[in-house]
Order: C-alpha cells, then structure tokens, then sequence
C-alpha cells in the first residue's frame, strides 16, 4: 500500500500564460502571491538580499491519465532516444511537480514579481526557498544532446 | 479552506545517517530507491546521460509543532537575522519539502547512488528530475553573507 502525503499550496501563480506551452517562458509576466488566511509578509523578510528563488510547484492541470511511469521520447519526438520520465523534465510525471530557479524582480507584502518561472495562471505554489550558490551541482555537469537542443527556446 | 494535494512517494532514501544533522552531508553514502510495486528501470533509462538530479523529498521527522511559519533566526543564531521561512532553506517549513542537487555516482535496477543528498534514512522521496545547465539562475546571483556562514561545513 503505498503511503499517501498530504500537501497544502503556501500561494498560487498569476501568470499572463493560461495553458501550457513549450517554449519563452522568459517574457511572461508571473508573480506568486501567498495565501493571505496562513501567511503574513514576516515570511518573507529578508528575501530580497537574494536574487533569485528556488519554486516548486504543482502542475495540476495535468491528467492523471496522461501520466508517464515508465519511458517516452521527450516531447513525443522520435528522433530523441526513449528515456525515462525520471531523466527528462516534461510534466506529465508522477505527482506532478515542478520546480524552477527563477530571478527575483520585487517583493511586495505577500506578492513576489519573477522573471523565468515555467508555471501557469492558477498553478498552486508548494514551497519557495532563497537560491543558494552553494547547493549548485558540485563538480562539473553533463547532460545529452538532445537536452540541449530540447531548451533551446525555452526562456526566451 | 485550504485545498489539500495527494502526493505519493515514488521511493525512498537509504543513507548511514539516521537522524537530522546540520552539516558534512557529502561524506555520507546516499542511495535512492523507486517504488518496485509502480516502476521499473525503464523510469530511469538515459539517467547515466546526465551527471547530476534534482531530488524532491519529503522531511518526514520535522514536527507539525516544529513547523515556522514567519520569520526565525536561522539555526537559532541571534547574531544572524530575523528571515522568514522562505528566505531560507531550514527544514522546518510548510509542507516539509526538501531539494537538492546531488551528483550520480551509479545507476543499478531502481536505485540510484548519489553523493550530496542532505536527506536521511527513510525519507520519502517526491520525485527526480536530471539536472539541465539551463535551469540554473539565469544572470548573476546575490546571498546575504550570513547564508554563505551557514554553508561553509554543510558540504564538507
């Protein structure tokens, strides 16, 4: 029996972008806003003596039945190898989350203003945690080709 | 009312540490485990592509009395300043939601060895992603010196 977690959004995402797409994530205004009935602006003082945030969120406007457990070609392209949904980013994985860097543009009472944040209008907002250079990846970083390609216009 | 999200682990964390401790995470050998009752190693094909993943787990220990959510002195130190929760990374947070970069030593079946995991024994793990170079902070990033203090021995 597999156990069951229970999770509370801490805000929501206002987003100019109301339906997923791929690609220039960068140029849509968003902001995150937290629930007013559980927090006050003390949860996040001292917030903007970092530049950026660390986001997870939950994507729930994908369907259960569209998720992936096992291997698929990302973005269903069958020149990309098969891999699995734990070596690719796409959403439709199992719980559904996401999590973004994104770059602190202001902070105002319980509204931060970003830059660079994959989510869409209404996507509920689970935890923020200040960006951290040192819990980037230590050592040096490889990842395959077809990543490369894949985030060619993703923040654009 | 607040709107509750079902997650489910999809494995767990095997670690030699037991018990939270604040720092010298990278010394201690680190395993993840997937579900065998919901995947198989198809989930995790191509992984070896990518030299590192993003971890999502879930602080199964922290207290629901424990849990902040304002602003507290980091680690209790009074000489650093009052933060609130999402200004930092602390473990006693809504939701309890923990992520990290952790390097990929190997791949075998449904586990996955990792060096730079802070988790222990036991933790639900929410889900894995590969690490991109594109999903680091795009421009330049600022912390507080009081973070860069805290980080000094957490790697070591």
């Amino acid at each position: 029996m597999t156990e069951s977690i229970q999770i509370s959004p801490i805000g929501y995402v206002h987003s100019a972008r109301k339906t997923p797409e791929d690609d220039f994530w960068n140029a849509v205004p968003t902001e995150i806003e937290l629930d007013a009935s559980r927090f006050s602006p003390d949860s996040l003082a001292g917030l903007t003596d970092f530049s950026h945030i660390e986001v997870i969120f939950y994507m729930n406007h994908v369907e259960s039945e569209a998720i992936q457990m096992g291997a698929r070609h990302p973005r269903n392209r069958k020149d990309w190898p098969l891999v699995g949904i734990f070596a690719q980013r796409g959403k439709n994985r199992p719980n559904r989350l996401g999590t973004t860097v994104c770059r602190i543009l202001s902070v105002e009472g319980l509204r931060i203003r970003v830059e660079g944040l994959d989510a869409i209008q209404g996507t509920p907002v689970l935890d923020i945690k200040p960006w951290v250079d040192e819990f980037a990846p230590q050592g040096p970083t490889r990842q395959p080709e077809w990543m490369t390609e894949l985030m060619k216009n993703y923040w654009k």
